[in-house]
């Protein structure tokens, strides 16, 4: 299998290596997505470094529906009475940064087991809207934001993932990560709908993430952009961390998605190497 | 953080690159190991493919105890009533292809969420003991086999995975994969303490791995290749699959662990990129 970036989306010239200047520095990378040739050979992709887009899951990570208990371990041996410890996990599936499967929302959708391992290893592509979500808690995504950033960097490589950097990952462990109101909306970042169907229809993408609770923006009471993105059998990433430590295009997202029957998503370890 | 593999093991020249011919074909990659050089500067990995090294995990997957109700998902919304459907998993941490933290048995060592993420991106050497494993079930990896492997294949990188390739996963589904015998021992190949604490003392091994149920042998009864590895704060990979779709030399494993506070390990999703 070749991994997603590979397929059709390659350097217009093999050898050609770039430096690529980021609003986080100078980034050794591929351009990808600005020179795309179809059909062509597939390109090698390169790295150097590993980041972590994952943070630590424990009891205390914020939920979506505020609820307690999505995360417990219980000790069922120990080293003193066992020679190993162990432990047995209850773990509501959707908490942390995590994968959501199709099947989250469809009935016809991937299950985790299902979905290609080609697809998890993709061109990162990264939306920051950090300003607009600092003025505006419930900032929605648009077209326009994706367009600004073809204009920068070139049109979205096939196969990528496009994650939003709302730098809502800076207010976890407060209360402004959920942000709920009186009424019990809550309030933060994510797609609209009309940028995550253009996504879906105008482009080719594998997956979108966010750094917040939902794919849909917190006052969501439809979840239109899990249904619209889910139900074209897409997958979805939530609660990423990090993304301030990567550029907007040339790193390569390595999805480790758990691998268990009949999962509808759950925690995943998410590795960008660039 | 440099991904292992670059930051002392890389390649003699940066820019040449081989083709290696391999029991599996012949396979894209760069010589790493032969041609070592201390200190040199950092040099890109490159790969084009992804190969899926995990097994698919439900309640029937083998467990080294025998021991059921190792994984169980209960449902607690569905699509017809909630909108979405979503699991609670109950998961017993050391099931499937899955991690051993050092924590698993050292009360010092790592648990899931303190291993650093460059040492979960590393240069992948299989070791091919499927001979020896099927005329001998309680084959046991020795030094005279690594010796064999460096050979051929160079010293084994710095900073690399050392997998055992003994054809078991091949019996995944049939009881020769636990392999009991009438007085309740297991039957399995693994490493042998001299090759452990040979890779753990004069090499520079981030983990080790085995396509068995175990990293010590079926018959152990003193887990001493456990004690011996975990206690030097290096992590195990267990029930790992499809190593014959890698080569001996040249993936670049991602070993996607959960990221889970206090975990002794878990279900992993494993990568290579070749």
């Amino acid at each position: 299998m070749c991994v997603e970036g590979c397929h059709k989306a390659v350097q217009k010239a093999i050898a050609r290596r770039e430096f690529i200047e980021t609003a986080a520095g100078v980034v050794a990378g591929a351009t990808l997505g600005a020179n795309v040739i179809e059909d062509a050979t597939a390109a090698p992709r390169n790295f150097t470094k590993a980041i972590d887009l994952t943070h630590t899951l424990n009891k205390e990570f914020p939920t979506y529906g505020g609820t307690e208990n999505y995360v417990e371990l219980e000790k069922i041996y120990t080293i003193e009475h066992d020679g190993y410890l162990m432990y047995k996990w209850h773990i509501t599936e959707h908490v942390g940064t995590h994968l959501d499967a199709p099947a989250h929302f469809s009935p016809e959708g991937n299950s985790c087991e299902e979905i290609d391992v080609e697809t998890l290893v993709t061109p990162l592509a990264v939306i920051n809207v950090k300003t607009q979500a600092a003025l505006n808690s419930d900032y929605q995504v648009s077209i326009a934001d994706i367009e600004a950033w073809e204009n920068v960097h070139g049109r979205l490589p096939d196969h990528c993932c496009v994650a939003m950097n709302s730098g809502w990952s800076d207010h976890l462990g407060t209360d402004k990560f959920r942000n709920e109101d009186s009424q019990g909306s809550l309030h933060f970042p994510g797609f609209s709908i009309e940028a995550a169907e253009f996504l879906r229809d105008k482009r080719n993408v594998n997956g979108i993430a966010v750094d917040t609770l939902s794919l849909d923006y917190g006052p969501s009471i439809d979840f239109s952009v899990h249904v619209a993105w889910l139900l074209s059998n897409r997958w979805g990433l939530e609660a990423v961390a990090n993304l301030d430590d990567v550029p907007p295009i040339g790193a390569t997202l390595v999805v480790g998605s758990p691998k268990i029957e009949n999962a509808t998503g759950g925690p995943a370890r998410l590795i960008a190497l660039i």
